[in-house]
């Protein structure tokens, strides 16, 4: 069991995609999150689709006002602490709910949206992915997208970018940028993870990482266990310290098993080209993380291993919020 | 007066982006015109709005059967001449409103868009523009959108892209390739014209050049004359001989004069930052290539240079249709 201090802590899970319902948000409370950042709506979705989603979530926070709660601000996550319900920040894996419109970002900061990823796997108008044959870079369009979610504060995610559009990235963004869900390639050579050297070049620009558990991405794949994970925590902290570390799991909670969004979700735009081999249909979780109601299990690992109450409350929490207090200042 | 031979002739004008409407289409018409390409909606739109615009034009074709005809095939070419009709060649100058999906391709091409630029002025996910301060060149996406322009039949318009963008499609094209409406970069250094290896290596891959009369283009931008067009097309037939050659005016007849649209056009995304300072807002065409009820006088400065007929009329309609008739077969 957890320590007693645990339900006064603030505890974050920095990135979730999961089916979407009252079931998951039970999970979270479960779990004991006092916020999540969620992929509100499937990435490569148009802006009105995406406008479609975000009035479908603005119906679960009227229904289900008794467990979950809209995070505007941080100080919403605060509230959420307080009133014993679960902050959901809405964002994206992509940045193409925008349309191309400049304008239509503020818009999308005003309902909500807090954290936006510039690109998902592959080109778009903003740059290139990390499952590209060559990235071009940060275009043109691209640093005038930056420049706006920096005006108005929407955090720049790079998890899925290409290795050059996250670095001149981070360097064109006026405010600290994000890998919300990445594990380390040192311990396991995926696209899909950073080098020591770009985790430590997004940190030396003030930004924050969160390690993910999705387990293909995890030192022994699917066969990874709750140690491997906080393995690929303990790496990070050792490498960039325990001030910009957190947890963005990449729960999939109701896709697991299925076949046929697996086959989608591994092809370019939902349905072109193949972009990996990786065998994400048959994911799955070691029992002690087998979902999000499984957070208070990561903070008795990280306690056997004798981390400090203080470096495990950043870890779980307060790392992520005294990041977004930063990007969504303005 | 134009030769008695010109009412008999194949003539196409490869680029057309005026303000839509009746009375262009018997400017067409006045012109002799066999057939025009023309952008049925401007570049960026998304899916829904370019199916609008294909709903519009349809209601057009029924509206004025008796002046214009809609181009599924080069027979409609052969018979909208038959029929002393201006056959329409639906196209676009953009390919985002495939949105992109791989399987709408064929579904326009269904609905008779035979013409798709890849890229206008700057990056979208198939590749960058020739605004674009660094072009990363065609991305995989883009291949495989290339790839089924090829199956279906499109022609892969290049002329508003960037130079790496358009080698790598001329390359990976399995069809030749077009630049509809460009210039000579020798005569006129632009971002918009095509230097001369540029212009042989797409003839070299049996590619189409539409000459464009477009004033900031030509070499004596807004003071240039018909002879300066003119000019234009003996340059390039001289580089690359008289067999790929013909005219893609690029007329934005009722809309030349128009401020506010100006100011939209030379901004990326028609809203983002400027792309160029060039002064289209002050265009003006000479008098005698006013419009595209000019076309024959077109001819009239041909035939003054000595030129043949068989070159003239190659120029005004038959290479063009030769090319379709490549592009279009599957």
């Amino acid at each position: 069991m957890a320590s007693q201090w645990y339900k006064d802590a603030i505890v974050v899970d920095g990135m979730n995609y999961s089916k979407w319902g009252l079931e998951i948000f039970e999970s979270m409370h479960d779990g004991g999150l006092t916020a999540v950042h969620v992929t509100h709506c499937p990435p490569y979705l148009r802006l009105a689709d995406t406008i479609k989603s975000l009035a479908q979530w603005k119906k679960w926070f009227r229904d289900y006002s008794n467990v979950i709660t809209q995070v505007y601000t941080t100080e919403d996550i605060r509230r959420a602490k307080r009133e014993n319900l679960v902050g959901i920040i809405l964002g994206w894996q992509d940045s193409t709910g925008f349309d191309d419109h400049l304008y239509n970002i503020a818009l999308f900061k005003e309902l909500g949206v807090g954290i936006v990823q510039l690109t998902y796997n592959t080109a778009n108008s903003v740059g290139c992915g990390c499952y590209d044959s060559r990235d071009g870079g940060l275009t043109d369009f691209g640093r005038e997208v930056v420049a706006e979610m920096n005006r108005v504060g929407i955090a720049v995610d790079l998890s899925h970018c290409g290795d050059k559009t996250a670095e001149e990235a981070i360097l064109a963004s006026k405010k600290p940028t994000i890998y919300t869900h990445v594990d380390a390639k040192s311990l396991m050579d995926v696209p899909r993870n950073k080098s020591d050297a770009q985790l430590k070049f997004l940190v030396d620009h003030d930004g924050h990482i969160g390690v993910s558990l999705h387990p293909p991405f995890l030192p022994h794949g699917n066969d990874s266990t709750m140690d491997d994970f906080v393995d690929v925590i303990d790496y990070i902290v050792n490498l960039v310290g325990e001030d910009h570390v957190g947890i963005g799991t990449d729960y999939v909670q109701g896709e697991n098993t299925d076949a046929v969004w697996w086959e989608m979700i591994i092809r370019d735009k939902f349905h072109a080209r193949k972009l990996t081999d990786e065998i994400f249909t048959s994911l799955r979780h070691p029992a002690d993380l087998a979902g999000i109601q499984c957070f208070p299990n990561i903070t008795i690992n990280m306690e056997t291993r004798g981390w400090s109450e203080t470096r495990i409350r950043k870890i779980m929490g307060e790392n992520f919020l005294r990041y977004l207090d930063k990007v969504w200042a303005v």
